[in-house]
C-alpha cells in the first residue's frame, strides 16, 4: 500500500491476532506504519505489505507521535511499557489491552506522572471485523485526546464511541460485556451437548440457535428498562415459570449424563427471588438479589 | 376482520400472551376463529374482534378441523384434552406449548391411539412478533399433517420450519434454545450488577450490550463447525486466555460483593479442560467435558 502524505504515522506494539489486524487496517490506509512485537516472526506479512519493523521497543515508539498498545492483558503492557516511559512523553498512548477498570485507571496515573497523553480503549469486536464497519471500538480518557486521535483511528472503519473522562470507563463495560459473553458461551457449548444427546448435529441447531439469538436485544431493552426504574412487572413472563423452565432443561440433561453445575446455580437465584415472594416478577428482579449486603 | 371464505376455521386453546397473540393473527387474516380458555376474561378483546368464545371444550374441537393448543404446560395440554380425546378423532391438533421432546412424543402417541392427526411445534419468538414475519416455528411430526395445515400456519406470517416425522425433535431444539437463553439472560443480569456497581446505568449499558449480540452468530457457528468435527483449533482465542479472563471478572464482582456462583462453575469447566492439557484449545472444546462418562 502507497504512503498517504495526509496520513499520520502509527506504533503498534503487539502482533496477536487482533495488534496484527488493527496493523492491516491502518496499512491499507496509507499509515506509516511501525511494529513491535516481544517475539520476532509475527511481522513477516505486515512487513511485506510496507511495515517496519523496530527491533527495540524505544525506536518503534518514537517513530510515531500516537502509539497503540494491545497485548494479552496489563502485566503485558506494565512490561514493555514501564522501562520506556520518558520515551513516551509527549506521545499519545492508545491501549486496547483487555483489563478492568482498575488497572485502566493505575495505567493512566502512570502515564500523567511521565506526561504521556493516555486514551484508553477496549474492542467489543474480532479481529476479523477491524477495518470493516462491523467493528466496534469503546474509550475513555482526556476528551482532547481523544479528538486528537480520532482521525487515524477512523481508519479502523469502526463504530467508535467515547465515554468521558474516567479511563476506566470503556474497561467497566468491556468487563461486564465479557461476563455476558462467558455466560452466553457456556450457555451455548451446554445446549450442543443436549442438542447433542438429542442427535442433533452442532451445525443444525447452530442454524436455529442464530436466529435464536435476534430476541436477545429487545430482551436487553426491556430488562435494562426494568432494572432503571426499579420496578419489575412480570406480566409477559415471570420468575416461577422460568424456574420451572430450567427444571425441566436441567432434567432433561440429567437424564443424559449431562452436568447441570451452570443451571443449577441460575436455577438457586430463581428459587431465592420466588422464596422472597418475587415469583409473579420478571426475571430482571434477580439483578437485586446478585449483591450481597454489605456487612 | 371480515371472514375470508378461502380460510379454514381454527380453534385456539390457551389464552395467555401467547394463545392471544395467535388468535389476533388468525383473526386478522380472516379465519373463523373459535377459542377456549380455562378461566373467564382473556377472550373479550377478541371476541369484539370477532372471535367465538365456546363455554365447553367439546364445541371449541367440533368448530374446526384445525385446533392449536398453547397453554403454560403438558400437565395443563394432559388436562385439557384427555377427556376430549374422541372429540378430537379426525381432527388436525398442533401443540405449540413448551415441553420436553418425551412429552411431545408422549403426546404424539396418545394422539395416535385416537385417530389424531399430531403435529408438534415450537414458537422461537415472543408473542409481540406474532403475525409479523419476525416471528419463527420449528415444526416436528408426520409430514402430511405439516402439510395439510401448512397454508392456515402462514396466517402467523412466521418463519416455519418443518424438521421432519420425530414429534420430539422440535421440542429437542427448543430445549437447547431455552438452555442458551437461561444462561445468556443470568450473565445479562449479572453483568447489569457489575456494571451497576462501576455506575453504569442500566439502560446504558444495553446499548453496547445490544451491539455486542452481533458478534454471537459468527462464534456459535464457529463453535458448531469445531465441534462438528471433533477438532478445537485455538488460534485466535483459547481456553487459557478464556479462563483468565473469567478470573479478571469475578474478582471485580467479589470486590463489588457481587456472588460468582454462576461464572464460578464455568471457570470450573474451563480449569478442568486446561488440567486435561486442552488449554490451547478453543472454547468450544468444553461441550465434550459436559457429558459424563457412563458408568
Ligand atoms: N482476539 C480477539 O478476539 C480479541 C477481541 C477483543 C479484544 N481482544 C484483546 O486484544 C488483546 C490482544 O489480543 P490478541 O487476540 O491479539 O492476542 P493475545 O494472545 O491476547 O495477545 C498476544 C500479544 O501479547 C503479547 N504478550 C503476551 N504476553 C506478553 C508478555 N508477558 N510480555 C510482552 N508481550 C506479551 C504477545 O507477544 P508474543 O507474540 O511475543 O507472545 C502478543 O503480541 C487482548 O487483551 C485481548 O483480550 C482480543
Ligand atoms: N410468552 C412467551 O414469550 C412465549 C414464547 C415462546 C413460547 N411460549 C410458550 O407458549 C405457551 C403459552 O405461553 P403464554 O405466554 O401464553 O402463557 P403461560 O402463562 O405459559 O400459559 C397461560 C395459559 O395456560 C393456561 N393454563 C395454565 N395452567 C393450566 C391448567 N392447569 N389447566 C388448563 N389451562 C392452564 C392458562 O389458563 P388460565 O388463563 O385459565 O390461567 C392460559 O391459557 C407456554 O408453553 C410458553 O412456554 C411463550
Amino acid at each position: 500500500m502507497v504512503e498517504n502524505e495526509d496520513r499520520n504515522p502509527v506504533t503498534i506494539i503487539g502482533l496477536g491476532p487482533m495488534g496484527q489486524a488493527l496493523a492491516t487496517a491502518f496499512l491499507k490506509n496509507g499509515h506509516p506504519t511501525t511494529l513491535w512485537n516481544r517475539s520476532t516472526g509475527k511481522a513477516d506479512d505486515l512487513v511485506r505489505q510496507g511495515a517496519v519493523l523496530a527491533d527495540m521497543i524505544a525506536d518503534a515508539i518514537t517513530a510515531s507521535p500516537l502509539v497503540i498498545i494491545c497485548v494479552l492483558d496489563y502485566n503485558a503492557v506494565q512490561s514493555i511499557l514501564e522501562p520506556v516511559g520518558d520515551v513516551l512523553r509527549g506521545r499519545v498512548l492508545v491501549n486496547l489491552t483487555t483489563g478492568s477498570p482498575e488497572q485502566s485507571r493505575r495505567t493512566a496515573a502512570w502515564a500523567a506522572e511521565f506526561g504521556i497523553d493516555y486514551l484508553d480503549g477496549v474492542i467489543m469486536t474480532l479481529p476479523t471485523t477491524i477495518g470493516t464497519s462491523a467493528s466496534a471500538f469503546l474509550y475513555s480518557g482526556p476528551e482532547l485526546v481523544y479528538e486528537a486521535v480520532h482521525p487515524s483511528l477512523m481508519s479502523l472503519d469502526g463504530n467508535a464511541t467515547y465515554l468521558g473522562a474516567d479511563p476506566g470507563r470503556a474497561a467497566a463495560h468491556d468487563m461486564a460485556l465479557l461476563d455476558f459473553l462467558w455466560a452466553s458461551m457456556s450457555g451455548y457449548v451446554h445446549a450442543l451437548a443436549l442438542a447433542g444427546a438429542e442427535n442433533i448435529a452442532a451445525r443444525e441447531f447452530a442454524v436455529y440457535a442464530r436466529e435464536f439469538v435476534a430476541n436477545i436485544p429487545d430482551i436487553m431493552t426491556q430488562i435494562a428498562n426494568q432494572v432503571d426504574e426499579g420496578s419489575y412487572p412480570g406480566d409477559l413472563s415471570n420468575i416461577i415459570s422460568a424456574e420451572a423452565g430450567m427444571g425441566h432443561i436441567i432434567h432433561a440433561s440429567e437424564h443424559h449424563g449431562i452436568d447441570v453445575s451452570f443451571l443449577s446455580s441460575v436455577r438457586t437465584f430463581a428459587q431465592q427471588a420466588i422464596d422472597k415472594g418475587y415469583g409473579t416478577d420478571s426475571f430482571a428482579r434477580v439483578t437485586t438479589l446478585l449483591r450481597k449486603p454489605q456487612a
